[in-house]
């Protein structure tokens, strides 16, 4: 047996962990490291190592982050967790990117847990890039809605129906 | 840990509510605030306040709505939960809510619940300010029936196979 | 709380039921009236009011028929259930029929039970008065076909490849 | 209660069968009796009637066969099971055979059981004679992938990436 | 009863195995043997015979690869698998893959375990001699990413957002 740690893929959690965790999920897959922008993101949140650390995962593409993502929850006690890819440009990326979407609405009803997904697709620019400040932007932002779904909640409500977006500036409501 | 009511987000309900619950979820990403909408239908039906609350949340976009009905139904005892979203117009958006829809769906069959979903769809109409009176429509109709579902099922049974539409006016049926 | 009878909205069943129940789920939206057309095709089946009876329910639209079948299954004791619907003509329509069916196809998995999809989309026919006497064929032989598949199996494998539909005239087989 | 063998459609066994069973599903909408050709290709494998004996049903449609096979496998004991449908031509009949796949998919899953999918569509021949030796070489060859699968699987992995087909010719390997 | 190995096919594991175990199943259907590639390259991963060695099976197509999978890892006690298949060129094919992939996907979800699914579309080159070396560094690119999920995260999270491929060159990270 590879000496690896048991909290990380073991069955079953040995003990409650010390203070809350938030998962980050990326993938070696994408063309910008958002795990690295997400992580950032959430050492700039109030509580970052005392009331909630990061565990991060890697693995090789969007379809294997619902998994993961699950194994965070289920195995290693993450309250939420961030997933971030990137899908190719062309259509049967979008064929898996649908997928991988599904795999982690699945996740998400499986662990009555929220899962924030991050995805920035290669189509949405014509220069790559044009990519990286989307990447940015939108890895940071649903950090931080992670953040707020477990913490401050309303934050997200007194922005009900507002038109905000991520990786790109908010729509703004629609005058009535 | 910071201040969170254990109803809100714990596992598990520690009483049973003293009223009926139903639940109302919307999202920061719809440019029109039809949660304000449905909860104002609510509060116009008979026993509000007395037979039945109302327990509200705020989520990021509408992939995020199925897993927040689901905590409402099992966590915070709803008995229905109404759920409201707008897709944009892009065609992306258009897959989004193709899944934000089955996972409303299999949130509904894991709890044996009914979610009214009330998506209003960018594309609906060229001018944004035309959304508006339909996302009124809309979440108010389905708010209705959702306390009909609950309460008044006979008013859903005189209307079968009546063309009854939201957001726009009553199909009607057709002549034989 | 209003009053409700318990056996139809309650979780569990008080007790078993004095006979056989035969499910039939449709909705408002629906501009013909299937469900009237299923539960008359039922009333004429041996055993009618002895062997089994009816219990009918109305939903808003398709995409709530798979949990309210569930429903009936589990909480009312259905042996089998009949589902009506009739999918809109736009493209959107398309996509919510897709998901309705989806639904239906995990209420049947979930609960081992088989549940006939009765679904006649509107642009089946350019008239809408054309649609009528398909609605009216195809529920009456779904029906009868719920029937069969609980009381008369053998009435179904005797037709099996013989290119039997509902709606139109079958088929039938083609010569070797 | 009218005559049904309690074998057929009740819930739970009653005890073991006396030999290992396989399920053969198939539909009434389909225009060639493949049920036939399964049933006539399982005599052909050895241990027939001796090992193995063959349980058979129809249903009305595609997306029938999902449940009915879950039922076979989970209700009366069967270890495989072969489900035989043939799609119409129409776009929505793709839609309807897409669902039924993903039914026999989660039939497969929650079972842990193989279920070999036989489906002939229509659109595959623009003569509709020119589908039955599809039909009849497609279902016998799956037919016996269900034996070699219980019973010898060797006969599988020995034509690992041979691109072996059924209902056509075979492929054959790509030359490296 | 035939004599089947009971570790391959029975129901439950009779006793832990004494070593890990990584699965790899593959069809008939495939025209390149990628089975083969990536045994040949869970061979050349330390540890191979000690730490872990490779159960293998063969399905018919890629629709039957996710139950595999399933029972691979609930039944054989496999710890992470390698899925690999070739789907065909014509447009029902893409549904299949499809379909083949959201059962994969839901394989991992219900066993919590990495499933690596290596397609290779024969869409994806004009000539068929040109799939061989994808097929060849696919397979045995993913046989190590399964080697590091299991055995060194690490490597893993050290290529995060570095643009990795399987089966082409990699396309490397953007300059933001």
């Amino acid at each position: 047996m590879a000496p690896i740690p048991p909290t990380a893929h073991g069955k079953g959690r040995a003990s409650l962990p010390a203070m809350d965790r938030i998962g980050v999920v990326d993938t070696m897959f994408a063309r910008v490291d958002m795990g690295a922008q997400a992580r950032d993101e959430l050492a700039d949140c109030p509580g970052h190592g005392h009331t909630f650390e990061v565990v991060s995962r890697t693995v090789p593409g969007i379809k294997d982050l619902a998994v993961e993502c699950k194994k965070l929850i289920e195995d290693d006690g993450c309250r939420i967790v961030v997933a971030l890819g990137m899908p190719g440009k062309e259509p049967i990326d979008q064929v898996c990117a649908h997928e991988a979407s599904l795999g982690i609405m699945n996740a998400r009803l499986a662990t009555n847990t929220h899962i924030l997904e991050v995805f920035v697709h290669e189509s949405e620019e014509e220069r790559a890039g044009d990519l990286v400040p989307i990447c940015i932007n939108r890895a940071r932002k649903h950090a931080r809605n992670a953040y707020w779904l477990l913490y401050e909640p309303q934050q997200l409500s007194r922005r009900a129906g507002q038109g905000v977006r991520q990786g790109y500036a908010d729509a703004g409501p629609i005058a009535g």
